[in-house]
């Protein structure tokens, strides 16, 4: 091990510490803590954020990093460590400590702010701390230029790495060139019938069922465990201790089961991680984007693939067979499959999701590169919608108001959705070169097809960069074009369009 | 706020919110973390752990302590925190840095070494550790010995202040004296038939009936959770978040219902604590043996009483009508308080337990205040244990290596478990001064003793000492004679004995 990062190895493993501490109140108070003990957790978690901040922002930590800046005697993983810590550390510094503090004051406003705001329907009464988050969000991209980045790219890049606007357009430029009219098209089809989806299905039925779907994509219960929680979430503080979670509705089928393979896709990759980087700042996946690619890869390229199912809809059958015993695994698949072009994110579709996340980019841009006030972005929103989606939001509640992030100073976090989806086909692309995924599916060895991602993506962690990853699983640079040949052809198949 | 005691306060803060992360790994841990994420989580604790000790043990805190000593300005709820904060410092300070980190290696050697020989029946292989474990005690009593307390009090003190000794040979003595002569005629009676206690209960159903008892006798749910672990027990962060865990036997109904009642009592004194003392030192049980009054209260005093099931149980009939339906309200009473002089202390009946505890008593003031070594202690065990209770273990696993404690170095804290129950029987005779307990009970009021115990127990926390609360509650200084008394008058009853 190199001397200097020797000196930095008691700072960074306090910081796992505290993270993980953080992590499990977080996780704790989503899925167990009694009622009142919400306020009360918030002190302490205010508490240890800070002393972790203090942790690795400090002059012994300035100075070691600059030491190691010419040291040459770091291995690989050390390396991987070294630019990562750095990074957070230059963001970190660029930002004045009293502005710190009144953007922290702020963001716990501002999210009071949008729920009001989006219980009371009623956009007013976020736009003035909206109207903020903007003006944080371009000094913090002026803070954070450097060399050939700014403005937008600088807030892209924290959740990104290298995918720019101008990667960023082109690919949204495809999406909607190809997409868009196919959508149009589709519109024009009878609808899938998928009402026996919403019948009453019995929730202590449905866990059973999650629980076996959960273990069949690979989820492993010695270094996982599986909650519910009002929304779904993944959280881990190290591959072997990684932890899901679930909401269940009576009247709706589908919601838990792709929930549950959704975020058994994230945690697959965050339990597939070798141990070398346990308890490390690489234990964790590469980014946003490459994270996203493994659950949707799983929730949907696989969990929404007929042959997923020729081996298990028999087991689900036999689990609900008063709602399913007369419908056909064609006609399932094909109801879990439809495109309902609507106006909410999180319940939308394989084929629409990024026409979602387009708007969400294209409002993003205008906040951070041009003048645009937060009052006017409601009428563009419902624009756009209409554009793209074909439809207008009833209200804004379940308009712009719909997500958290803005509320939270979450500014280009959305595209990195999108990213995720078209990595996972490129990665599908590659795959199908080497195997016969269907196949396999069919045949109910889904292990084949982890052994891949776990070959090229999964035991990597945060060692490489997304890019990286993708290059070397895929051997090429991003491509958009695989992900949306991959939904022409399976959706022009399902709607029988040529 | 007295301005000295403000500049304690960020060390306070800090220390509590490093608590409650220990404490939640801890619970966390027992409850729900998966099978392979102890020695990552045994990790995070070392280091959190340490950071919490620095925190407190540090030259500002003590040029802070020092400064209070003359500090005229606390508030009554300042003035406990400082001697509460003061004592740990001063314990602590006591002892040389060397020793504490070898100690802490013994520590964790010591437990799995014990864990082995309980494992093996073999108690050669713990030997060795205890006798480190017994050195230490000698060195740590003489490290906090001062003026009036040496040797084995400076131990007790440790975990019951002011009950040395002197006050514990004299309770014990009246034990002997009373309760042995009562426990052989018992033994010579026809045993009560529990046999119906051991048929097969279903577990689902247990757990349901359990949350309802919780509930009946006090807990709140929106302030705590109930979850399942190998041990029973109750942790708390704060008097909003506390929590108890049960484990069920498919084959013993008894076993849950009355851990459940115990740790509900323990519960009920943390959720009762007032808010002014919430996240400060203040917000706890005042000591081992109060805390283990109010457990023992509710689990023996009221939870095992004719009265507390005349209006429950048939609410336990209808769960379980194939195990119940022909057993009457009398014949269960006489169940639950069958008296089995048997060799485990975990296990042990109301009229014994205390039996228990005085040989680990007399033996652990043989091993600080006197020369005994390691190797003798099994043949003391067992005779003791044919003294006072007839019976002689079968092996040391279930004789001198049941208990973990003493692998841990905690030497001195099972005398609070009897003292829990002298506490309680003298807060239970000042009560019978004030109310018809039986009567409230058989008419489901048993929030009229909740409150009691509120009003002169719990909502004081660790405001005062432990025989402060007693006094205050009971208008009297300890008096084992209550216990005694009980003890007798409810056995003889049982039993038929005059």
């Amino acid at each position: 091990m190199s001397q200097i990062f020797e000196r930095l190895v008691p700072y960074l493993e306090k910081h796992m510490a505290l993270q993980t501490a953080l992590a499990l109140l977080d996780w704790d108070d989503a899925t167990l803590a009694p009622k009142e003990a919400g306020e009360y957790t918030a002190k302490v978690i205010g508490i240890l954020s800070q002393e972790d901040f203090v942790c690795l922002m400090n002059p012994q930590v300035k100075k070691i990093l600059e030491e190691l800046e010419t040291d040459k005697t770091m291995d690989s993983t050390e390396q991987a460590i070294f630019r990562k810590v750095r990074k957070q550390f230059r963001k970190n510094e660029a930002i004045p400590k009293e502005e710190k503090r009144a953007y922290a004051e702020l963001k716990a406003r501002s999210q009071k702010a949008w729920e009001e705001a989006k219980k009371e329907q009623d956009f007013s009464i976020f736009a003035p701390y909206l109207e903020k988050m903007i003006a944080y969000g371009k000094k913090f991209a002026a803070y954070g230029a450097s060399d050939g980045q700014e403005g937008y790219d600088v807030l892209l890049d924290d959740y990104e790495e290298a995918f720019p606007v101008e990667v960023l357009d082109s690919f949204f430029e495809k999406l909607k060139k190809e997409i868009i009219p196919l959508l149009r098209k589709i519109q024009q089809q009878p609808p899938i019938d998928d009402s026996f989806l919403y019948l009453e299905y019995d929730v202590e039925k449905q866990k059973e069922f999650n629980r076996f779907l959960a273990e069949y994509v690979g989820f492993d219960w010695n270094r996982g465990v599986m909650a519910e929680s009002a929304h779904p979430f993944t959280t881990s503080w190290h591959n072997h201790d990684v932890r899901i979670t679930t909401h269940y509705y009576k009247n709706q089928l589908a919601s838990a089961i792709f929930s549950t393979i959704h975020e058994s896709g994230h945690a697959i990759y965050e339990q597939g991680i070798e141990d070398c980087y346990t308890q490390t700042v690489l234990g964790e996946g590469a980014s946003c984007g490459i994270h996203e690619s493994q659950s949707r890869f799983m929730e949907n390229i696989i969990g929404r693939s007929r042959a997923f199912w020729i081996p298990i809809y028999k087991k689900l059958v036999e689990t609900f067979p008063e709602q399913l015993g007369e419908v056909s695994l064609d006609q399932f698949v094909a109801a879990i499959n439809r495109v309902k072009a609507d106006e909410i994110r999180t319940e939308a579709d394989e084929l629409t999701y990024c026409l979602h996340i387009m708007v969400r980019y294209e409002i993003e841009k205008m906040m951070i590169n041009e003048e645009v006030s937060a009052e006017e972005l409601p009428k563009i929103w419902n624009e756009k919608y209409q554009e793209y989606l074909g439809v207008t939001p009833e209200n804004d509640a379940v308009g712009i108001l719909q997500d958290v992030h803005w509320s939270m100073g979450d500014i280009g976090y959305f595209p990195s959705y999108a990213l995720g989806n078209a990595f996972a086909a490129q990665i599908y692309a590659r795959m199908k070169k080497e195997m016969d995924v269907e196949a396999e599916l069919s045949a109910g060895n889904i292990g084949a097809i982890r052994d891949f991602l776990h070959r090229t993506v999964h035991r990597y962690g945060a060692l490489k960069e997304a890019r990286e990853i993708l290059l070397d699983a895929t051997g090429e640079e991003f491509n958009p074009d695989y992900f949306i040949e991959y939904l022409k052809e399976k959706y022009q198949k399902i709607y029988g369009i040529s």
